[in-house]
């Protein structure tokens, strides 16, 4: 598994914008699987359906921002757009590489498919073939990733602080003379000389960090309790929910889930909230997905497309 | 080349509805390239650009009255759609077969995405590589391919009535004792026996068929008087226009052409109407564009998304 190391020097936001909520087949204008995670100042994409990057346009996410994909398996729903947004980073000019985090066999269907284009990006296009295990790691967050069940492999990633900042007390900060250009270097600990010369020892000046952020996307998955340990405590969840809890038999046959089972995934994790998308296209209606996860987990909400879910710190 | 007979009885009508009309990248809510011809009761698709299936579902495109799709050419722009309108298809649980006209490349790239995705179509999906002469012949309408310049092999279609139906002259008719439920039959050229069994002869109750309807789409082309004579006469062109008149430079690097180029064919091909479309996505505004291409051809049309145009016997 290869590393990568981030260049952002400080994370203070996690979120996630959902840019697709519908199951296999487009429906009452719901469109499939895509995620952006903003990590301050850096956009992840998580899944890219067909119509993705119009999706993108429609909610002013910049294609330009996003350094890193991640394709947690190769249904359609999940990827089938990811060919035209690459190819339309090539047409637009981009020139910053690209690392693409998927299932093997895409690589090389990306190569016949800008073969026979005749086509040639001029970006580095980096492939890593997914694998259990961090993805991504920075000083301050890292992505890691693991597998669930589907009917083919599949991948879901958590995405999490490594190391959050310390609170500034801003007043008493200034009041010992640190000037405020260095209460950023505050957050990550570090002491501060004053003009006199005296140490302000960081902790008499900061609190201690909150709880590290963290958000899970478990992917496409049947009920599995093995997905727990990967998504324990997670601040955020995003579960699949494809049917009500009436159709168990039918989620489990198609290795999906319903309203109560990821509910009960987030209950029994420990998660703060729960986010649950990924409905079948047989329900033009949602309100009864939130009730019946609700029965069993009341801290969840329905991922709807355009709007973005803060990670707040628990 | 396989011919394929449709069993389709009578044609009287001929359109081509927009899907989408924008180049390579989409822009302005304007979508890549895809036509859906209508021949009277059947739907012929012409080519698939990414978000093709959610613009047929917006124009009420029925996807199960599609029995057979052309692709141009393989940019992207023009078939990256395809694979996700032909999985739902299968989702759909469409039983009937799907004639595909494509790049032979075509066929490996679409077998690797179903496999990838353990997907075992449910209806017979029969795969035409493109090369010059007629695809589809029936009795009424035949489509023929041919070569166009691109910068990879491209081609265009053209749709055309064979024998076009003779017009009924109802009251005479009626008067010579011929029952309504013939006139259908009139219109090919039978004679009918009255009751009193005295031969009503067609043409003392008919008059000539008006000229054949025929459209043609042109493709993605540099300009090249070599397509003129595959499109002689035709009443409805369609015929690509990425840049206005100013850009012919970069038009002719790009293997596209300008407003003046593709009016310049229509009008020496004796086209009856002129639609003009792929605009590239540096225009916001397309009024330009019908300026130009009038001065050349006047009876030429923007080809806007949603918008239906019915070809006229001339």
């Amino acid at each position: 598994m290869r590393l990568f190391t981030l260049n952002t020097a400080r994370i203070y936001m996690l979120a996630v914008t959902i840019l697709g909520n519908n199951s296999a087949l487009p429906a009452f204008d719901r469109h499939p699987t895509s995620q952006v995670i903003t990590l301050d100042d850096q956009l992840f994409l998580v899944d890219c359906g067909e119509g993705t990057q119009m999706q993108m346009a429609k909610y002013r996410i910049r294609r330009s921002r996003i350094h890193h994909i991640f394709i947690s398996h190769l249904h359609g729903d999940h990827y089938f757009g990811l060919i035209g947004l690459i190819t339309s980073m090539g047409l637009l000019g981009r020139e910053q590489p690209l690392h693409l985090y998927a299932p093997a066999p895409l690589e090389a269907l990306i190569k016949m498919q800008l073969e026979v284009a005749d086509t040639t990006l001029a970006f580095p296009l980096h492939f890593h073939a997914l694998e259990e295990g961090i993805l991504v790691e920075q000083e301050k967050f890292r992505v890691r990733a693991f597998a669930v069940s589907h009917r083919i492999p599949c991948w879901g990633f958590r995405f999490e602080q490594v190391k959050p900042p310390r609170r500034v007390l801003a007043a008493e900060a200034a009041a010992q003379g640190v000037p405020s250009y260095f209460f950023d270097r505050l957050k990550w600990g570090e002491d501060y000389h004053n003009a006199r010369g005296v140490l302000v020892k960081n902790d008499t000046v900061t609190i201690a960090a909150p709880a590290p952020l963290s958000y899970a996307y478990s992917a496409d998955t049947k009920y599995d309790e093995r997905v727990i340990e990967h998504v324990r405590d997670v601040q955020l969840l995003y579960h699949e929910t494809t049917y009500l809890k009436d159709l168990a038999d039918r989620a489990l046959k198609r290795y999906h889930c319903t309203t109560e089972q990821a509910a009960t995934i987030a209950a029994k994790a420990g998660a703060g909230r729960l986010l649950i998308g990924h409905f079948s296209s047989k329900y033009e209606v949602l309100k009864e997905f939130e009730a019946e996860a609700r029965e069993v987990f009341p801290n969840t909400d329905l991922a709807l497309e355009g709007v973005t879910y803060r990670v707040v710190s628990t």
